[in-house]
């Protein structure tokens, strides 16, 4: 009997921000696998079950684990941080069950991602189009991510960048801001936040010419306003153009 | 006293799909304050409360309902579909609290917006870089839609359309497919989900050359596929490039 794998989007931190669907499917699994990091901020869901815990990079091998127990009659949560479907778990989990001709059930429960919880946290600064970029290039060419840049730029598009800034890659945020300089005032409000509902968790508004005076690393979620993205008190906002 | 508004992220329309924090910040109400039709995807949750509910384009007024509320010392929820933040209430909140010049505090409380609970539902398309972008044109430009969906096309983003077609407007979902065609594969996958999480789900797979032949209306999600897009099996994912 085959058992059957979610993959849980457990929101950016906060166990509150999860979803009630994404509460059960934990609570009814046997199994619970993911990153360490990840595991903690959920420890209070998964007293009594197998807990199956990995290292940053394991992503594939977390895959496989988790068809392995299914496939032995197994509930199984596959734990993602944020949405399952966005940088996540989800479609790895979907491409190792297709190599391995495998027949278990794979159902992707969506989560809130980090993006929104950081807006809600700034004000609402994507109330219009937005584009999101993750500036990692572990998965993806520089110059396929630089191309995106220019061209969320040019679209006036609100750009949130994902995983900005790490210890190995310390230049592709800079580039980000000079190519966003070309097609958008200095003054363009920008909001930083760190450590989003996590401990630590700091939010800074500032402009788009001084965002590099900030800290920002790989624990950073940066989002930049679009031509029409102002700062209403202490808010960072994009009106859709409704008459008050 | 003042009083306080959460403007509530409800999600795309299954309750399970509210997180915890949304849950608590409308028992915590004393007025719940939204558009009937989402105001009935929550009604287990507002008995004994005061019910303010107003039709669609509506949203200045219920904006400066919640306010009168709040001023009243009242804690209100403003419920808005999806996220609060995606062409949702929150922006709209705090403007409308600036522009009254009003001390009331207001929290966003983030949801799971459409295009996540339609992705999830599709298999997993938004795993690399998206953009999302609303057809609507009653408050952007026309011209700055049509701009974005060739930045966007250009920038081999994976593109979500919200409101593609309303029954006013039938002609940007064509231009968007025939601007999108200019740059993408005729065999490119598009995910189609109507009416998502609620009575009458529909998702459907189909290619961009043949997305038009499918129902699309203002129930609709269309979610487009970049060059990396596949499917397998019956779902459509757009890999991040993992070594199996």
């Amino acid at each position: 009997m085959d058992g059957k794998i979610y993959v849980v989007g457990i929101g950016p931190g906060d166990m509150k921000s999860m979803s009630v669907k994404a509460i059960d499917a934990i609570k009814e699994s046997g199994v619970v696998i993911g990153y360490q990091t990840y595991l903690d901020l959920i420890s209070g869901l998964y007293q009594g079950k197998t807990v199956v815990s990995s290292g940053m990079r394991k992503e594939v091998e977390r895959c496989h684990r988790a068809l392995e127990y299914a496939e032995t009659g197994k509930t199984v949560s596959l734990i993602s941080s944020g949405d399952a479907g966005v940088y996540g778990m989800a479609g790895l989990m979907l491409e190792v069950k297709s190599e391995k001709k495998s027949n278990v059930e794979v159902e992707v429960i969506p989560g809130i991602s980090a993006v929104f919880s950081c807006a809600a946290l700034l004000g609402a600064p994507l109330m219009n189009d937005f584009a999101v970029i993750s500036l990692s290039d572990l998965l993806t060419d520089r110059k396929d991510i630089i191309n995106r840049i220019i061209c969320a730029a040019k679209g006036d598009f609100v750009i949130a960048l994902y995983n900005p800034k790490s210890a190995g890659r310390q230049t592709l945020i800079r580039d980000a801001k000079s190519i966003i300089m070309r097609f958008r005032k200095p003054e363009t409000p920008v909001g930083i936040v760190a450590q989003c509902e996590r401990d630590g968790e700091n939010t800074i508004i500032t402009t788009l010419d001084k965002m590099l005076e900030n800290t920002i690393d790989m624990t950073t979620t940066v989002i930049i306003g679009n031509s029409k993205t102002k700062l209403i008190g202490d808010k960072m906002i994009t009106p859709r153009g409704y008459v008050l």
